[in-house]
């Protein structure tokens, strides 16, 4: 192999330990050695266990599991594990102990992964950054609050990782880190064991470097039976989807959509401009008033017992949440209810939409993860979606495109989205 | 005051307290005298620590909190709190100090209530039972998986308790022990902190000695603003709905159920017979996927990795839940979907269903809790519920009727229950 092990995609690592060819020891030692290379600099992991991870991944070795057989993963510190500390970004939570591992992490175990290490989370999964820099230029955020799941990934730490979206928080560091981001369907990644922000959106998903692998492993936790390779199918239709928050699109992020349109329609998919009725005026406010109401009782208890170690843009935010009134909660999920059906209406005659995954390249410094208004539709309608990278902002950093499916259609999602990652992007 | 400290509802023990008349301590001991008395028998309490409630009750009574200052309560103990041990019913999880307390009890806190201790679940909130005992008659079922919730009710150890239903959960071990049991519509008391079952129908939920109780306490933790007294309110129309379940109706249930419903048209309510279409013979069978496949997933890590400490009962579902396939699992949420629309439409020209509560009374023996055969619906259709003691079986026993209202419809489920109650039940 010209690669190193740690830059193969799942999907190769696997099928070269099928093959013999490399040891899921030696897989997880070259990731571990890129970690002890690199996370000086990156700061993505937040727990790290060297010895335990490679014990797991010599028994996978000796007693070959499942289809993930010594796969290493990363997972992000909002989600429980048994034999590593979880302390969901919060010093009020340091070195806490959880009982069981998470649904997702227990089923990835049990199908034969290695569990890697616990990655960088902004506090709660709210807008408190953790000290994780972007890869392509530590001076830049890597985005959040994901952070360390998309950083380790784009670095080569790890070929995959768990991250969580509540508003935008895959999609969005995975475009500014240049990787695949995937956040699934509502409710196809069991989130027992994750700390939750909002249940209403909450969704676990994967920070990865191929679709297919995106693919893979999102059907083994899904509990898909038949799990065959994923196939690339080109799309008959994409729409354009720009929301209400097109104005805050930079240059580099118009130009992405734009380019990759142009590249879709000269592929010969019939590309069109999709709008949607006043509604989705008012969908950012709504979805910001049921994560708030939601996010206020979550942390009832952080919020009443610990506040003063809450950061203070946690404070206000749960704050926030605590002053909406029921009557107001209830009157947002209606309007998100009521978008979501003029959604799927909207979404039938198109494969895929094509969206903005972040307003341009990753800001500079770490004190701010970026903004989600691009994000927090998908998270709103709970529809699966997945960032596709390939464009440079002006300062050389990664800007992806957003594709989204029909809720409940990721099939549909991933085949078009391996088809047009391999004919998208910025051109040499 | 004609009645001991501990038999006075929540409402009542709120006014004697802000009237001077109680205090908060005194209030608690009185619970933790009739604990201490009784408990060696009913065995409702998983944990208790006295010292640490009166020491909490103390704070209430020294600087009062919020609207229910003083009112002591028991938790389920698949509800996390961070001052006493959670154990979720199961012996892997014996001693395990959660590190933070439940949504629902950090806000019961909030306003000022006073937890007295951790009451008996079934394991995980499946089948397998603890040692609770019926407190009417200590050879029957109290019921299940909230069995320590509502034996503790009904022997007049805590005024209220916190149960959850992902089956049947709250209102047949409510109707075993001749108490109120409230399952508000799903996600009305946010369920963070609750160890998941099957998140698509878990909820959280009340046991009480009165409606009002529940009406008041449901208000805090869901957030309504302006928590007026529930005032009682005639309905108009009742529909008696028998289900598909029907034929496994006892002549206790089946006497209980007509009666109730004679009783309401002697006073004038239209009482009508309600009939669903034929997707409803599948719903129990949908329910049941939905439930196994999720609580699969849900306790992948003690499935996986501590098997060998699980009940038998446990394994065997855990296991049939594996089994499950995901486009199995997609069938039977989608006839759920269908029926959930068909029920709103059924529902519509109804105040309230009146249906049964449980087979008959508490079936002889600790072993089994009994069957969700007629509460399974209401998880499914995730609409409020609430069981109304009043009559009596063959052997003496508790048995109630349930009412049913549409999603979201709980200010007036409540205020129809709160009428009903005073007008059915076994006459002299």
């Amino acid at each position: 192999m010209a690669r190193a092990p740690n830059e193969l995609t799942a999907v190769e690592a696997l099928a070269a330990m099928a093959s013999g060819q490399l040891s899921a020891v030696a897989l997880t030692r070259a990731c571990l050695e890129r970690i002890e290379a690199r996370d000086s600099v990156v700061h993505a992991f937040a727990y790290l266990d060297p010895a335990l991870a490679l014990a797991e991944a010599r028994s996978r070795d000796e007693r070959p599991a499942g289809s993930l057989n010594g796969l290493p993963f990363g997972v992000k510190d909002i989600i429980d594990t048994h034999d590593m500390p979880t302390a969901y970004g919060s010093a009020i939570h340091a070195g806490h102990r959880p009982g069981a591992d998470a649904a997702c992490v227990a089923l990835a175990r049990e199908a034969g992964a290695v569990m890697l290490g616990k990655t960088v989370s902004t506090e709660f999964a709210l807008r408190h950054p953790g000290p994780t820099a972007n890869p392509h230029n530590p001076a830049h955020t890597p985005g959040g609050s994901s952070s360390g799941s998309a950083a380790a990934v784009a670095d080569f730490m790890v070929p995959i990782a768990f991250g969580t979206q509540t508003g935008g928080s895959i999609v969005r560091p995975a475009s500014y880190c240049g990787v695949i981001g995937y956040k699934p369907s509502f409710n196809t990644i069991n989130a027992t064991g994750v700390k939750p922000l909002a249940a209403s959106f909450d969704t676990v998903g994967l920070l990865a470097r191929s679709v297919d692998d995106c693919a893979l492993v999102a059907g083994v936790l899904a509990g898909v039976r038949r799990n065959t390779p994923l196939e690339a199918v080109k799309p008959a239709r994409v729409g354009v989807w720009r929301t209400p928050a097109w104005r805050h699109a930079e240059t580099a992020t118009v130009r992405a959509v734009e380019t990759a349109a142009q590249q879709l329609a000269r592929n010969d998919v019939v590309v069109t401009d999709v709008e949607l009725p006043p509604e989705f005026e008012l969908f950012l406010d709504a979805q910001s008033d049921v994560l708030r109401f939601e996010a206020a009782r979550v942390f009832a208890f952080e919020r009443t017992r610990r506040a003063e170690s809450l950061a203070p843009s946690s404070r206000d935010e749960l704050a926030a949440g605590a002053a909406i009134p029921r009557h107001r909660y209830l009157e947002a999920q209606a309007l998100l209810g009521r978008c979501r059906v003029i959604f799927a209406a909207a979404i039938a005659p198109f494969d895929v939409l094509l969206a903005a995954s972040a307003p341009g390249e990753a800001p500079a410094g770490l004190g701010n993860t970026g903004e989600a208004m691009f994000n927090r539709w998908t998270s709103g309608l709970r529809v699966p979606c997945l960032n596709v990278p390939g464009f440079r902002g002006p300062n050389g950093l990664p800007v992806g495109v957003q594709l989204i499916a029909a809720l409940d259609d990721d099939a549909r999602l991933l085949r078009a989205a391996k088809w047009i990652a391999a004919r998208i992007g910025d051109e040499a």
